[in-house]
């Protein structure tokens, strides 16, 4: 059991930690050269240029000299407040504005609450005093004095604490109340202002049944024209084009060695480049590598045309899915909310998710063995959940000193040390558990990928769910009960409904300190280290040095990428469910949420800002499950203190708080019902609104070239203008180039290098030819074609907006 | 314990009681007076006309003198099957035809299953004979010999039982996904085959917001004119006329009291009826009851009019609901399966059901009250049947012998004799139980009618599930626990998981008797008194000799009414319970539940064919209901072997066992999705098919007029036919008779007679007047009043087509 003492040590630890990062921080982003680490947002956006460029000293290119700038180091506070909430959904998307209001419903939720805790609850406990009898037999922490264990059994005092968690539980429902209702209306407003947009007249149909001597684009064709004659526009088939995405994969994997090899011949023009032609170049003859690189390219690309070919002549590679376009919002909306087929598994129906949110490789999985995969990754996350543990309870009794003693007693006259002790009890608990959860956001993403959904956000979300299932048992029961009962969930089976919330509940309070160590060591060091971006810096400044060489590659050299929602999502609720446990528990752990809320507010808005470049909008469609998190949060409160109350033979007080949970849950029903269907369905009053706005300036003919290939899969759409390129390089014709070149920069990340090589200018006849075939296969309304060369401008256009102009 | 030789009385007892049921039938079908009772179904479809018109003796007009006919008394049952299932739905409808299937589905599950169980099971439980050894201690009955309380401890043979139950597992998904399969493929069908029908175009859209300075209807109007703008066509009010029904109501009970006294007077002119004029009639001074109720009715009409006055013309009685058509199928697919409104909560819409399915009362409930009323009944519903159980069990030890000689230690002589206490023990059981049960599903169907469903076939089926969950939780868990614990909820809160069904499996086997018993009372007797109709025949008889005056009277008191599912579904799901779980433990009780089923399947043959009327056509709704019951029952029957052999500590065979409820509720899962989409919603595809078939022959206008008054409040309709008879008595204007007035019979039950009232009358000028109004009142859209004159005919035509030609 850790002192008052011990906590004071490891907060000042994390406390000095933190500033420690933040000082690094200050001193490195001011520095020119990491300018694009740590404002990379701005360039992205525009509106700021390499301040290497800029005039100045050569060192002051890269080092800031005025030294004035260094004494405001922590000016990005402030800064990052400026901005409004219209203008950050403006500049970052609604998702992130949406984002960042979590922290500051915490802070809404949380400030109140401690005040009241503070005030109220901590005297009540104080003056009962039980534990300072009973001193002598058990090892008590003071944090205990302060809490719920301090008050006598059968006390009139647990009163106060019944009354607060009502009080706590009406704020809390208020607060999500008007949350929801904010975010809602800000998620319709967000969409009714958007412009025209393909997924609003998109949506993607599945399990599309297979008719003999007919092809899919027939089946669909015909099935759309006669069941909404008025409304069909046009369909985009779905290729099963994985094989082929995996062959980019390599080539850019290869032309990156090139660029690397090239690069160094260079910089150091005596010296040509080799390599060991065996087992990853690790032995065997030495080769010319930048000739071996061409080499490996040249035959890759080979490939790849053939691959290209089979994919779009194969009837096979056609998936029985399609993005059926409509000529009117209101023709989706009815698409997507309505059963199409008698027989209620062909047909599906759903909205689309934007081009840049899809996951394409999950289009190609067939619908049938959805559920099959759904099932065996629930199973699986089931085991993942429940055996994880069995390793963090065996670190965890290490990390506990006297299990470390008994492993290792040679260690005792170090671990003897006070400081020391205090370190390792206050530190190493934390830590242990934070190791252990490195890796698993990237499991869990990987099964919610198995599981098949086809939208990124869809994935982040669903991977962000499991996240906190595993938290909620690994972390917070986790750590309750491990000391106790090993195998949980076998005893939870072995014990009756009304004992679980008891046996938990009890051990509650006495592992108070172990979560404020964890709040300092989780919360506060993760989010001074988020703000630091160390890995981002090392890793831009490595690329910097090996493979950039012009513009555009530093451009993706600096891609900050998206704020990480899988893994800071299931934490923050994580911290919900430690405050709202704790708050009539053992107050005292309230102001350590409070400052790890206000701390991540501040660093989040800071790199909502200047860093994150979101991948896709998903328009804030993770709020139900961030409201659906804190309402289960809400009810664990209840029981455990249901229980811990009924171990203090309380039990009078059953009936009174029994209510809790109840109306809680009808809160959350109406608020499900209120609420949750602006993130689900799009209103036809909503989408006949919009139509009638747009009506006057679309015609039906402008709409289809819109829609012709927005649905098309991006590798298709990189490796046509390449070949583009290509001709145009290769046959020296007069070609202007394309408007969409250098605004297309985020869609086609996979192979953009090829535009600048020198190297791809052995160009094979065979391509060419497979251009054209191309074009005609997968243009799905034939007649659209023609279109596509004025089109393909307005495409890239919409599916970049956000970020490039 | 009953023993063998109990049973065998009560079972003869049984069969005694149902022959002299049946054998009473037979005698009273025969005879003419009686024919309306048992084949007014024959009646109602018009082809068959009174047997007292009918030619021969006046004695003959009563009694059956042809004797021969006697001896072929259960010549009934081969005529019940002669009928096809195609005609049964032609002549009954599908639901009914549904309802039988249910029966057959048991014969084919438990035929084969009782085979197999008997030749295995029995054999493999009886070879082992624990019980003989230990018969000294414990009393056990000779029935437990043959059940799985017979085999050793650790035994190899629950391997039997094991791959028992997953054979019965199997068998039973199979049927059951057949079933599913072929019940929605019916629905399918049937409702493609019906002809045009209001509820095909016409959706109820509930919660429509007030806006201040606009009717409701205005409202309406121009909602779906600029969100449907293609497809909307009228729309209907709903008006709240629960007062205006309630006087109705009265005005008919009046009326029949009047037609009594008129009808005693004719017959007995000299004497002139009287009645007290205080209380009931109970004191008082006398009076002339033909002028009393006279003057009564005269004062109600006045208020009649004065109400309905008040209904049409005060805004307020307009609800916040409306019945909207549209020009297609398709447009009313749409807007029923779509969200309307950007608030969730707004323009709630779903499909109609048809006019007659309508529960008229519930629609006047405001919408937001309606989560309340369902939280507050579902509290209500839990209530009742957590403490329903207290007098059940309380009897039930009365009714255990032991027990009744404690409590009336008098008796004891007379249940000392063998016979007598054979008699007790196997029927007062299931007697206790079976009147407890009389007053529930009353009580059931006033909960769901508070809940506020707006469908009489959706409170029916809310009905029968709450009616099945008291089952489940009273006569199955309460038979078997409430012997050895009162208090189960608090018994369960206070076990484990995992010792729940221990507790419950291990008292399985021994309550076999006692289900045996119950099914023989409650089953057996119960289809012979329901095909014997006692109390409608009773009921009949007294009608007919008091207030029938005209051949629609006699109609009216022929009524038999719809099949009573929230009565029969429960009790029959609880013996598919029965069933499920006592094969594998139990196999003796299988034939039991096998002749259960095959004379209920007869006698509703019969009755469905001869009898029963249904006031409205779910076409099958209810299935879905009936499939979850069925599955739930295979898995409450898996978790409680699982208990048994826990017990029985095979408990290494608990892996084996757990697996099938997985699986169980995989293939729940997959049926859900596979099949029940059929039951909610109409596709797309099924409606554009019943469109263009229908389109050459179908003019929007005729289309409107088609369903101008098609959801009209039945109240208004009939009070506005009873005043066009007014006007037609009265004026002796040259009206030639309506060709709707004889059909229109069922759709005006409640104030048919007033057409045929020589006290009508007296009329009062000012009711004239008032007809006007209210037409040009309530008709939506005002254009479509010209057509309603040509169009009664039609409606009335359509609204009872199924009952009149």
């Amino acid at each position: 059991m850790a002192t008052l003492g011990d906590i004071a040590v490891s907060a000042a630890f994390n406390i000095v930690g933190a500033f420690a990062f933040l000082l690094a921080f200050a001193l490195l982003r001011l520095q020119p050269i990491n300018d694009r680490v740590y404002f990379p947002k701005w360039y992205i956006s525009g509106k700021r240029s390499s301040p290497m460029h800029a005039g100045g000293s050569f060192v002051g290119k890269f080092v800031n000299l005025n030294f004035k700038t260094y004494f405001t180091f922590l000016n990005w506070m402030p800064q990052a407040l400026k901005m409004s909430e219209a203008e950050i959904i403006d500049h970052a998307g609604l998702d992130s504005a949406v984002f960042l209001r979590i922290y500051l419903l915490g802070l809404k939720i949380f400030v109140p609450m401690a005040a009241v805790a503070l005030v109220v609850l901590i005297p009540v406990n104080v003056s009962d005093g039980t534990l300072y009898s009973l001193n002598k037999d058990l090892v008590i922490s003071n944090i205990d004095k302060l809490s719920i264990s301090n008050v006598r059994s059968k006390s009139i005092k647990f009163f106060f604490h019944i009354s607060m968690q009502y009080l706590f539980t009406f704020w809390t429902c208020y607060l999500l109340y008007k949350e929801y209702s904010r975010v809602a209306s800000m998620r319709l407003r967000f969409l009714a202002s958007q412009g025209r947009r393909a997924e609003q007249f998109t949506v993607l149909v599945r399990n599309i049944p297979h008719v003999s001597g007919r092809s899919t684009s027939d089946s669909v064709e015909s099935f759309f024209r006669k069941n909404h004659p008025e409304h069909y526009l046009c369909h985009q088939a779905v290729y099963n084009a994985n094989k082929f995405a995996r062959l980019v994969q390599k080539r850019d994997r290869l032309q990156n060695w090139l660029d690397y090899n090239q690069l160094k011949f260079e910089r150091n023009p005596e010296k040509r480049p080799r390599r060991k032609n065996c087992f990853l170049g690790l032995w065997g003859e030495k080769n010319d590598s930048i000739d071996f690189y061409k080499h490996q390219i040249k035959e890759l690309d080979k490939k790849l045309t053939m691959e290209r070919q089979k994919v779009l002549k194969d009837p096979k590679a056609i998936m029985p899915a399609a993005f059926v376009s409509f000529n009117s919002r209101w023709g989706a909306a009815v698409c997507a909310q309505t059963q199409q087929s008698k027989n209620p598994t062909l047909w599906l129906t759903k909205w689309a998710p934007e081009p840049r949110d899809i996951y394409w490789k999950n289009l190609a999985i067939p619908f049938v063995s959805l559920t099959i995969r759904r099932f065996i990754i629930s199973v699986a996350v089931f085991a993942l959940i429940f055996f994880y543990m069995i390793p963090i309870a065996f670190v965890q009794s290490l990390a506990n000193l006297e299990g470390l003693e008994k492993v290792a007693p040679f260690l005792t006259p170090v671990t003897e040390l006070k400081f020391i002790k205090s370190f390792l009890q206050g530190f190493l608990p934390g830590l242990a558990l934070k190791i252990f959860l490195f890796a698993l956001p990237r499991a869990l993403m990987i099964m919610s990928k198995v599981e098949g959904y086809v939208a990124k956000s869809t994935l982040e979300r669903k991977a962000a769910a499991k996240y906190y299932y595993f938290m909620l048992v690994n972390v917070f029961l986790g750590s309750i009960i491990a000391g106790t009962a090993f195998q949980q969930l076998r005893a939870f089976l072995h014990e009756s409904a009304t004992q679980i919330p008891r046996t938990i509940g009890v051990s509650i309070p006495m592992k108070a300190t172990f979560f404020i160590t964890y709040i300092m060591v989780d919360g506060w060091a993760g989010i001074a280290s988020e703000i630091l971006r160390l890995k981002p810096l090392v890793k831009f400044h490595l690329k910097n040095m090996l493979i950039v060489k012009t513009e555009r590659d530093r451009v993706k050299a600096m891609d900050p990428g998206s704020v990480d929602f899988p893994e800071t999502l299931p934490s923050l609720q994580l911290y919900f469910l430690l405050g709202l446990v704790y708050a009539v528990v053992t107050p005292i752990l309230l102001p350590f949420i409070l400052v790890f809320f206000a701390f991540a507010y501040f660093v989040y808005r800071h790199q909502v800002i200047n860093v994150y470049n979101q991948e896709y909008e998903s328009a804030g469609a993770f709020w139900p499950h961030v409201h659906r998190c804190i309402i289960w949060s809400l009810l664990i409160s209840q029981l455990l203190l249901m229980g811990l109350l009924s171990t203090k033979e309380a039990l009078s007080s059953t009936p009174l708080i029994i209510v809790l949970p109840i109306l809680t849950l009808a809160f959350h029903n109406y608020c499900k019902n209120r609420f949750e269907p602006a993130f689900r369905k799009y209103p036809l009053e909503e989408a006949m609104d919009k139509d009638l706005e747009d009506r006057p300036s679309e015609s039906d003919v402008k709409l289809k070239s819109f829609l012709a290939d927005a649905y098309l899969h991006p590798i298709f759409r990189s490796f046509e203008e390449v070949e583009s390129v290509e001709l145009r390089v290769d046959k020296r014709r007069a070609h202007s180039p394309s408007p969409s070149r250098s605004s297309s920069s985020s869609s086609d990340d996979d192979s953009h290098h090829l535009e600048d090589e020198p190297s791809e200018e052995e160009d094979e006849p065979s391509q060419e030819e497979a251009v054209l075939p191309l074009h005609y296969e997968y243009e799905p309304p034939s007649d659209a074609y023609h279109y596509v060369a004025e089109v393909l401008s307005n495409v890239y256009e919409y599916g970049t907006e956000p970020y490039h102009n």
